[in-house]
């Protein structure tokens, strides 16, 4: 087994100049459309009105058309009188004026005297309150430019100045190829080497946002013919194709070869990370754009690629992403042979936007759910040191990024839920970063988060988290609010075969043991334990076994391979296993004293105080939270 | 006639606040919809993941499985050679790892020697390559919490944890009544006293966008019966309900009537400018909200009041508003009675944000169309002061504010043509203020412009714009760039009747005049030909008589009410009438040497040298071209 490995490294704009230099013939066609029925519709030439807004003089209020010179000499003092039929007449808004008449005084100045006469008390000026011919649109007047997005504004103005049809672009069609022997759809029966087919539905819904016209296709298995089949189809009632996968040089990656057979490659990889395996060419004379499988590399070429290219062939060169500054909250790497996407979380602390890295793996479609924004780092840098002003795509508005209440540390599922019941209340949103509570910790020392969730054993004294708090954080006082704790205990096989009902029993009863890897918390906690209980390591089978999660952890004990293993409860429940408890992981929140003030903050500890969060506890199970809300201040 | 005209005066957040307070009660039916077919809608409960993602160990790149122990020597001088079927297997990225094996090496690492054995040159470890089983989403993790809007990457992550359906709101059905006597359909024959009604066509496509179903009903004449039983039809089969307008107190304004007979008025004005004459409701247990009749009032009530209407029944808060902070061109006074939305254009000069307010009156659609952001001025304040720096609403992207070149000045059309050349070449956009000459002028000064458009006669000496740049502006090199001379003529009825063929011509005809008001461009024109000419004012019939616009004078001669008038070719054009050219009116474009540099003032410039250019001023007619470009530097 061999296979071509080596992808171009051009620059995605680069790439995207000539992508769009080589497709500039492609047209699009061009239809009328009703006015009202334009919106988001791009428009194929310049709109110029057929009639002037408003077509005659009228009224901008409701009031009397009068002779603004009978009206000079008025004053508190000497009111002037004046009657309808001779000196006015009444006029509502937008009612004709009168040749006769000059100007229109509004209801709100008349000295109401009789049924037919009123008095005013400062003169009026010829012109005032009426809206001149053409006021608002002239006819004649460009009204829209061509290669405009018609707003909704947009269709009030066309209608006023006279245009009922308008002349737009037709939207792209998008035919969306998933490939991949190892796809399947939702509900099929699921075997291990699945992959249940989404990025599609993805695509789909990014296309539709884009302004273009998505089909779907049936998966197409990794088979040459069958792929070359359906690109051929798609090239012929299709403006845009898109493939997903197939568009590395795997063995059975078969874009580039189906897309050379058929028409041209232009461009095969670009040098940005995710999406680096990209293809951009083009098959009967119409765009295709070979995408990778990793769902968040997709992503980004779908944002970055796909949707100047569905504005390009109508015309309009998309400049929508939105930037703030912020200060990035840990040292960030990157390779300075590409340009790198770091999807990031955001809060807004002391008055400045922060900027939290969240997970950089290509396949966590979590991370683009989780991420408030997106750094991106541009190729001739090696990345950033924390504390540095960087400029971040914003994926939320700035208002919801100032009423989030920013958490950095260990992650737990609770924070989820959480998260949930303060989003329910309507105003706050909790936005977490996973970094570990030691990071956790760093990061609230440097005053980059409102407040860090910790779960630090003290191996000296058996205590959680308040030494790490006090050694760590001297600079601020810290408020350590009990949260929960979670139980850790022993996973076996359903039916606990082996009777394994202490650590003791591990030994005893020489069952195969699975560990996790050392630093991890629970690791700190066996080792604690075990020293505690005296037990030597060396003794249980499998120490040396290590798993990196919980629920690999678990995986292995249900699969057989291993007897035991320590871990939270959770994972025991998914994967169906027995739980033996065995000990207590303190998992609390650390915050500066002051952001208890914060209404944001005092809405969240509303929330985990509340019955419905507890209850939500109890629903999960592992969790207690006896001490729940419980405040030690730390100075 | 008199009428109730006093509405209340309550802030807008106020009015907001005790609006959903009073139907927060009012719920949507929720429903099922496939998760593909989700986007845009809004989760009804929190959605959790169904199975974990991957849901077994599977490799995150394509290369070889094998055990890591094997690899422990590797080095560049002592490789390890590995064979397949003993040491490894072939792996694709997604193929589930064998239990045999603990790690991945990427093919990118690998040297082959023979069909089925391979060398490496560094140590591999354990689980390097690997994505562990819920990698990215474990079972039963919060995917996506309650009020959520779906967005296309959310589809991925729910359907990557199984969930193939998901429980969202159904899309509040949106029920809009256009009201008025004096509204006609677009297509309709036209008269005196009609408008076009186009308000519900923009409520309907902001209904669209904010997420609601609308549905727009017939137009309903100003009669209490007919619009009561629209709205009781309208209450019972839709969810929200948009009057328009008749929200006024005026003779015909039945819409708070219509309401309190069916329901509740809970609020009858709100103290913001546009807008104040708003009604918020409830009818059949459905919201209601009267919409006052001009467009921009409407706008502001719809963005301000509806959107977050429309969001609130999906128990989702809307924050999307966007501001930056850009310094104020002029100053601007507001009552400090009313929150008040001003228009501005916004440009980025000298790395500053400059925002220029544009027409203020509540009529203008094209104000909405030309606007970049929107200045909000709290109820407390009285204005800004010119210089001021403030928070703007923006209505674009920053990238497209600064890609944007700002002319503020004195208007004609052609800018708008040159803005849609300029548009159609794909990067820079051309926004424009219209304050006038000096206006203008003064805005370059103070560097919060990148040119302006001027034409001012010095009536010493009869040459236009050199001598007000040179006093008006001391302290900057500025180039006054020949745009077009506007040609100004006598207007009369086509045919010419009267034979006028001169300013003279009016006098000795007896013609009845039409001027336009003192300080417009074109009376000065007027009296500096009449200086000349020797002709005294007083022997001109109606030359006291004033209208404000071109279109205004060119409609009297048109209606017969005065035989000429002095104005532009295109507004004689407009009204079907005869034209004499009597004078030139040099149009410039004044601009700061630097700023001939900038890419966008290049290709501006470009596009205003160019044939197609020249070619639409040819079809407009009324412009003299011959100078234009000529660059005179002025220090």
């Amino acid at each position: 087994m061999r296979q071509n490995i080596y992808l171009s490294n051009i620059s995605l704009n680069e790439a995207i100049d000539i992508f769009l230099e080589k497709i500039k013939d492609f047209k699009l066609g061009r239809e009328y459309v009703k006015t009202y029925g334009a919106n988001g519709r791009v428009t194929a030439k310049p709109i110029f009105a057929k009639i002037s807004s408003p077509f005659y003089s009228c009224s901008a209020v409701d009031g009397i058309a009068t002779v603004a010179k009978k009206t000079f000499t008025a004053t508190d003092k000497n009111p002037v009188r004046l009657k309808e039929g001779v000196d006015y007449v009444v006029i509502d808004t937008g009612d004709p004026i009168p040749d006769e008449y000059d100007c229109v005084i509004m209801v709100e100045d008349l000295i109401w005297v009789s049924q037919d006469e009123v008095e005013i008390i400062k003169p009026a000026i010829p012109w005032q309150n009426i809206r001149q011919i053409g006021e608002d649109i002239v006819e004649g007047q460009l009204i829209l430019p061509q290669s405009h997005r018609i707003r909704p504004v947009d269709i009030g103005a066309l209608i006023a100045g006279g245009v009922f049809e308008v002349e737009v672009y037709k939207k792209p069609k998008v035919a969306i190829i998933p490939t991949g022997t190892e796809l399947v759809e939702p509900g099929e029966e699921l075997k291990v080497g699945d992959i249940i087919e989404f990025n599609s539905r993805v695509f789909a819904a990014q296309v539709e946002e884009y302004g273009g016209i998505p089909t779907r296709f049936d998966i197409v298995r990794d088979d040459f013919e069958k792929l070359k089949a359906a690109v051929d189809k798609a090239s012929k009632e299709y403006d845009i194709i898109l493939l997903n996968a197939g568009s590395s040089a795997g063995r059975e990656d078969y874009s580039k070869k189906v897309i050379e057979t058929l028409g041209e490659v232009y461009i095969h990889g670009i040098a940005i990370k995710p999406g680096k395996p990209v293809i951009l060419g083009k098959v009967n004379n119409k765009p295709i754009v070979g995408i990778p499988g990793f769902p968040v590399s997709a992503y980004f070429i779908m944002e970055n690629i796909v949707k100047k290219l569905i504005n390009f062939v109508q015309g309009y060169d998309i400049k929508d992403k939105r930037y703030i500054e912020a200060t990035l909250s840990k040292r960030i790497m990157s390779s300075s042979k590409y340009l790198e996407f770091v999807r990031v979380k955001l809060g807004f602390i002391d008055g400045k936007y922060i900027a939290a890295p969240i997970e950089r793996g290509a396949g966590t479609t979590m991370s683009l759910v989780r991420a408030d924004g997106v750094l991106e780092i541009p190729e001739e840098l090696e990345g950033y040191e924390k504390g540095t002003r960087v400029n971040v795509n914003i994926l939320k508005s700035e208002d919801e990024i100032k009423n989030t209440i920013l958490c950095i540390g260990s992650h737990d599922l609770i924070l989820d839920i959480a998260a949930d019941l303060l989003a329910k209340r309507g105003k706050f949103t909790l936005s977490s970063a996973h970094v570990g509570s030691i990071g956790g910790i760093l990061s609230l020392k440097d005053r980059e988060t409102h407040f860090a969730t910790i779960h630090l054993l003290d191996v000296e004294t058996g205590e959680y988290n308040k030494s790490y708090v006090k050694r760590y954080i001297p600079n601020r006082k810290i408020a350590l609010i009990k949260f929960v704790k979670r139980i850790q205990g022993l996973m076996v096989k359903k039916g606990n075969p082996l009777e394994i009902n202490s650590l003791e029993d591990i030994v005893k009863k020489g069952a195969r043991f699975v560990n996790r890897q050392k630093g991890s918390g629970t690791r700190i906690l066996l080792d604690y334990e075990l020293k505690r209980l005296g037990i030597n390591p060396k003794d249980i089978i499998g120490y040396d076994r290590e798993e990196y999660t919980h629920i690999s952890v678990a995986a292995q004990i249900a699969k057989g391979n291993a007897d035991a293993g320590l871990g939270v409860f959770s994972a025991a429940k998914i994967m169906d296993l027995d739980f033996i408890p065995i000990a207590n992981e303190e998992y609390d929140i650390a915050i500066p004293v002051e952001y208890l003030e914060l209404e944001g903050v005092k809405q969240f500890l509303e929330v985990i105080n509340s019955e419905e969060f507890k209850n939500e506890l109890d629903k999960l199970g592992g969790y207690d939270y006896s001490n729940l809300g419980e405040i030690i201040i730390i100075e």
